[in-house]
């Protein structure tokens, strides 16, 4: 498959994270994509950089107070102290119910705060320059679309899923898929579905389109009552204004088998069908394989060959970007998998 | 001047807390409130356990899910391993813009992360027990004030008045001023004021009387768009509903002198004075002192001393409620300055 990778993922590298309350090596880094990158090599996938600035869609899905301060983070991190080029910053303060966002502090581990929904997103020198090129990837993909592809596929990181109108979280800075459903539309496509298989709810897609009736969001995830976002990806979310309809959430116990999991396809698939769309963007994480460190769900190798079928019966043409998947090791098969069942 | 202990503050003895993303021992202590009772005895000043139940003012000011949670926080904390009891919970994710705070997650983390601002709150074993008797401090207060006293002071910890109406933070967990001036209405008060002298703005006790007109509040505070709590605090705040107007910000840069502050405070007392109180609630933060390790107002010993004597001439009972200030050491005799200074 057709597959744009990110030229500059390794420079988005932390060390460290925050994982319930302890400080740990992070389990969202480089080696995820290069595991992804010698599979798709292995398997003779036609690989290329990004090729399409993606600023026409980012500054349609995100605010451009968040662009501004995610382009000049880091800079603005070192100017308070040349050691900080060792550290990471991480917020400590979040505005929550009664508390402003409306005003942008001039303290930065305030507006660290203010443009996150964790500490579990942690910055590093080349966290702009990779994630927005795995922003451009997807807008290239879209444009491949546009050009006569059947798929493409971002083999790219960091994620984007969690990332919301103007705020930073669970690993993602720029929404991808996001931008890649955006694309689409500015591409001439009526409607779009995005349809997120990550094990966690992806809380940013569904906020950047929730009042939108051009873009379905239709979701399979872990229940947010026990799993990460926690704050949304509950069944009673259903979209609001014009939107109201197009936004479907599947959560699904903690521990769920793949037959749940494919019962749950079965009824996202027929949301997506109903939505008469041109396209659909595939929010691909792989956490929801058995041997995700992370996660609970018990999918196998072979059931995302499955996935990728049965996408394939859908009729559209598809973009997967990659989101989640934590048993680096068995990111790249896996990922395989779903795109040779997509294409056979 | 009457004093009101807290007998089970030491109870509430978390070992460290977040700053600025890394992990340091917590300012907020019990020698804290050691150092105050200490110079209390030494003054003569009569010392007294806290005797009235607060639940009540509690159940006005706070949420019930909110209340439930903090009681049996630790409890719930404990039943997920034995070996919590060695080691602090903290959260890691917040229910910031688009994302949902109606629904309590099962999640015991997600649930911290409900009901927090903020990773500066650490709870411990005795967390609640400490608070509520703090709590019960400020209940007992009022009660005296209206037995006939003039004036009392509650040399208690945790602080409060930073906890909003379902949310912990800043090292607050009960809001104690917030019970005083509700003790006060429910003791027969028309018009109750709060003036908030603490270095940091407090976002709680203005979350909770922002649409009430009964309850007037004024504070001085370092300007939040640098100083802790950051996202509130400012001065286009004047309260809202039947609250409009009844809301006084007066932030004032980092770093501000005696003289500033003073200024400062004949505004606010010109406020309290047009709001014809029967009471007054004054959150007496002491790091405005220019020794105190976090806060950067250059206020001395004397300044104290005026500021009780200010205070004075407002003509209201009062009630001091102990908040913030982190030179330890210098806290028992700063606060003999304010209360020494109000009865001279």
């Amino acid at each position: 498959m057709l597959t744009y990778l990110n030229p500059g993922q390794s420079q988005h590298a932390p060390r460290f994270e925050f994982f319930r309350g302890e400080r740990v090596p992070c389990f969202e880094g480089p080696a995820r994509a290069d595991f992804v990158e010698q599979a798709l090599r292995a398997r003779g996938h036609a690989l290329r950089m990004p090729e399409v600035d993606s600023t026409p869609q980012l500054e349609r899905i995100h605010t451009p107070r968040y662009l501004c301060f995610l382009r000049t983070a880091w800079d603005q991190w070192l100017a308070l102290g040349a050691a900080n080029a060792d550290v990471q910053p991480f917020p400590s303060v979040w505005p929550v119910r009664t508390l402003r966002s409306d005003v942008e502090p001039a303290n930065f581990t305030a507006r660290l705060g203010l443009y996150s929904m964790d500490n579990g997103s942690p910055l590093s020198a080349g966290t702009w320059a990779a994630a927005k090129m795995a922003a451009d990837a997807a807008a290239s993909a879209a444009q491949a679309l546009q050009g006569g592809e059947r798929a493409a596929f971002c083999a790219t990181r960091p994620p984007g899923h969690h990332a919301g109108p103007d705020f930073m979280g669970g690993y993602c800075f720029l929404n991808n898929a996001a931008v890649a459903a955006q694309a689409l539309r500015d591409g001439g496509a009526a409607r779009v579905a995005v349809l997120d298989v990550d094990y966690h709810h992806g809380n940013g897609t569904q906020a950047i389109f929730y009042d939108r009736a051009d873009v379905l969001f239709v979701s399979i995830h872990g229940d947010p009552r026990t799993e990460y976002p926690f704050y949304l990806g509950h069944a009673d979310e259903t979209g609001a204004g014009e939107g109201a309809g197009c936004n479907l959430n599947l959560p699904l116990p903690a521990g769920s088998s793949a037959a749940t999991w494919f019962a749950a396809l079965e009824a996202a698939c027929a949301r997506v069908a109903r939505h008469r769309a041109d396209a659909l963007v595939v929010s691909l994480g792989l956490d929801t394989f058995a041997g995700d460190p992370i996660s609970t769900f018990q999918l196998q190798a072979a059931d995302f060959t499955c996935l990728g079928q049965r996408l394939r019966r859908l009729g559209l043409p598809v973009i997967f970007v990659l989101e989640g998947g934590y048993a680096a090791a068995a990111l790249g098969e896996n990922a395989v998998c779903v795109l040779e069942g997509f294409e056979t």
